[in-house]
């Protein structure tokens, strides 16, 4: 990159965290909580929220999905009666800030509840933009192989909690769980790993029961 | 974005496509056929690679083994006795040609030979950027699910090749192969779409065959 690109990256960052503040200081004054929900394509970031919204019955919950095209996801969550508001980046990888003030508008948040941000699939760059959460989560699969903390370290390390879906898949997957911890916590090491399945329900209790006592 | 960050942009975009260019009007002169195998994290890259290559036998092939961090996958291959070379990006989601260009200096290449360019495991940015190649092939999993040709369209519509790779997951995962297929259809009418499993083997003697008919 050449010193004019690298101003211009910088410029963009600075702005950007300047925006996630203000949202972050504005949920904070509403009493709303917002997760960040980043993980690679097809990890079941959608299938996951549903799990944890249904679990969190009682408790308020918003989402905001962001897509580089379409409202499949959105769509879902209207049917199942939950709040949900579209983004789409039409072609970039990650969302900023400023669109997530922009969704907020067409929101209308509870006090006491959570906000969840579906983020656009790619282990990379939602990683390095802070758009206001209070928390990221990472969801990643044993499908994907044991091998990603190592390859990706910085979704790991800024992850406040990791989310490890599709264990249904564990008997037919070749997944080293040990090689696997051991990457994260060399990067990461207080946040809590859920081996949970979207598919069979199995380890959302626990999911839900931490994100209550977050509230 | 504002004005000043959207000329940096084409600025950037121009001068890798100037690179991208040279690369690949080099690498012609050789001879050399380059693949540029883009698909997002844990989707099989390397072990699709290890299989093409085992499958290709007489054929000359090196390999430039494309990660954020670490060099796992380059080791694999090495220990094979296959040709590699790594590009850390050291952040950066996506490869883009003047690391190519760089990384070639450290390989000798055969004429008539196969150049595999690994990229980073992402599926937006990779699709985006020229890295010299001749032809981009997209590795996609059964377990990611049928949804990604809508999702993230732009991959789909490049790839000069699919790879659905997992296929020995498909008794265990809800895929919709019509949905699936439909989808790439859209965006894509001509690339033959190979169903392969790394696992077991399935499917690569069409992949290489139609590989050995592209020298």
């Amino acid at each position: 990159m050449s010193v004019k690109e690298i101003a211009v990256m910088a410029d963009i960052y600075q702005e950007n965290d300047r925006v996630a503040e203000n949202i972050r200081q504005n949920l904070k004054s509403k009493g709303v909580y917002a997760v960040n929900l980043i993980g690679a394509p097809g990890t079941g970031k959608t299938s996951c929220l549903i799990r944890v919204i249904e679990g969190l019955k009682g408790v308020g919950c918003s989402v905001i999905e962001g897509d580089i095209q379409s409202d499949i996801d959105t769509e879902k969550l209207r049917l199942m009666g939950i709040s949900a508001v579209q983004i789409n980046t039409g072609g970039a990888c990650h969302i900023e800030a400023v669109q997530i003030q922009k969704a907020l508008e067409k929101l209308s948040l509870e006090e006491k509840s959570l906000l969840f941000i579906e983020n656009i699939g790619n282990l990379v760059c939602p990683a390095e933009f802070d758009i206001g959460e209070d928390i990221k989560i990472l969801a990643v699969t044993v499908a994907e192989g044991s091998d990603k903390p190592y390859k990706y370290p910085l979704a790991f390390k800024k992850a406040g909690a990791v989310i490890l879906n599709k264990a249904d898949l564990l008997p037919y997957v070749d997944f080293d769980a040990d090689y696997f911890y051991k990457g994260v916590r060399a990067l990461n090491p207080k946040a809590p790993i859920f081996k949970v399945s979207a598919k069979t329900g199995e380890g959302f209790d626990e999911v839900c029961a931490w994100l209550k006592s977050a509230l």
